[in-house]
């Protein structure tokens, strides 16, 4: 593990794992400091209330691994301790039902990213795979203006484009596409255009880079460098300080749980059909975030840039949104 | 009470009031053969099996006085038996939760008749008082096709008017306006154009007419007469076998009741500013369906006509379209 690798924070912006002590054990053997873990997709609200009261066992269970980033300056102690910050994130809102006055509740349980939609249409709004992006509903600003209030980080990787521009000009805060891909570099539904990418940076957001091979332009030959080419195409697009990691880690997912991804509400019409996606071999474990960083450093990049990258940008979004 | 009021089939398209001992007793006064008894407005999965549960409790409670409709011969029995025929309906999806793999349980408890959206935007698409109407979700196309496979009467009364276009396009069964009142005599959001309700009648559906006062062209000044008329209108534009009763009635409601009616989800922004509705003396009161079959009789329509009006329009139409 390089020097660099081992004093940086950090961060990634987005990984959706099969949760359990295996994957905790491989998150602190890759050095993260943090990560924004999914831990709500299609689910309603019990059952979105039932994995944040699993996690509260896990917190307990694994004191000396496991720290909850409630606030920036947890970041900060996870780091100090050598443990692995959790930060609460859902894919999808609809796991405060049709109530928003839950939102405070969830706030307080330490939820800090909510993405508005996921995949298709729900209450709020449009996803990107919704065959008409309706825009943003009335509830939807209703959603915004809720996590606004809480201090949520709005998330839009998985939101329709009108819906995305809608939320962009509609919330007070900047938001983030946690994970995404440059549609320059390769043509997906899930990936989004240097317009889209844009408009959130200019807002003060932030772009996380996923590597999922199916959203990059070599697909399943892809390498780490092809990710580092889709992080220099969104530094050129948004700027250093704009971009970020969010690599949509699943590590430990079975064709079941993929299948419940990519089917409308976990059951319904399939979305996409699964191609199977094969990662390079030295970065398709949460455990190698150390070659992401050797990587970096081959390619010559300053060590502040670096910094930035792996989790500096991310800290400083969160200080800005996090109440 | 006219004996051709006592011999009809006398159906109430729509009836949302404070169930319960009082009103079930009121509707057996006035002579009710059957209503479609609204048990679901904002409430989510769990709330909406609860509120199915105490029906069901009240059917075992008062059975002398009431029966669950599930066919249209049950509704047959109500008369013969002089009870009233209780039909299960809801004013919107969001009580199937996220999940329509939920449809065949409801339909199996006795729901028999599903408005697809509440006065905003659902996941299956907008409602009347939505600012912008997006039309049918890709979930909404999935819902509709999961209604018609369970033979539940699909309701179009609050729905947006580019969503209710979809839905007729979509279904293949009619659908109704189980409750609603023309444009053509009163601008109001919640009124139905002449274009929309013909589009439901030439797809075999039905317009269920409301006398509910904001609707009328006179407002809380509007008699009896002011009702016939409105039918009459409906008539005149969809046709006699097309129109039938939906009346609105909320017996026993407080204004907390209205307010939760008028507030997004039952508690968020208002959509509409109750102004109180004030009810003919002689039509205010499930007791008094009496009078309405005499003004019909007095306006000199045939007797053919008043028992389609009444209830013979609804029973062609739930024979139609349940299973």
């Amino acid at each position: 593990m390089s020097t660099l690798h081992e004093t940086s924070l950090v961060i990634d912006g987005l990984i959706v794992s099969k949760w359990g002590p295996e994957v905790f054990a491989a998150m602190q053997a890759g050095g993260l400091t943090a990560a924004n873990c999914t831990c709500g997709i299609w689910e309603g609200f019990e059952a979105s209330i039932d994995a944040i009261a699993q996690w509260k066992l896990w917190f307990r269970a694994h004191p000396e691994l496991l720290l909850q980033v409630y606030t920036p300056d947890d970041i900060l102690r996870a780091k100090a301790e050598g443990r692995v910050g959790i930060i609460l994130g859902w894919q999808n809102s609809v796991g405060f039902g049709e109530d928003l006055r839950r939102v405070p509740l969830f706030a307080e349980l330490g939820l800090r990213v909510v993405q508005m939609t996921y995949h298709t249409a729900n209450m709020a709004g449009s996803g990107c795979l919704e065959s008409r992006d309706r825009g943003l509903t009335d509830w939807g600003h209703d959603l915004v203006a809720a996590l606004n209030a809480e201090g949520i980080l709005i998330d839009l990787s998985h939101v329709g484009t009108e819906t995305a521009a809608d939320i962009v000009k509609a919330s007070r805060q900047p938001v983030a596409y946690t994970h995404c891909a440059p549609m320059a570099l390769k043509e997906h539904p899930r990936n989004k255009t240097d317009a889209e990418m844009r408009l959130v940076a200019e807002h003060g957001g932030l772009v996380g880079v996923t590597m999922f091979p199916p959203f990059m332009r070599r697909g399943s030959e892809s390498t780490l460098e092809d990710y580092l080419d889709a992080i220099e195409h969104i530094i050129g697009v948004c700027g250093e300080e704009q971009a970020a990691i969010g690599t949509d880690f699943t590590q430990g997912y079975t064709p079941a749980d993929f299948g419940y991804l990519l089917r409308d509400k976990g059951y319904g019409r399939q979305l996409i059909q699964p191609k199977g996606a094969v990662f390079p071999p030295d970065f398709g474990r949460i455990e190698q975030y150390p070659n992401l960083t050797a990587a970096m450093e081959r390619r010559g990049w300053t060590a502040a840039r670096i910094a930035r990258l792996l989790g500096g940008n991310w800290l400083r979004l969160f200080r800005e949104v996090w109440r």
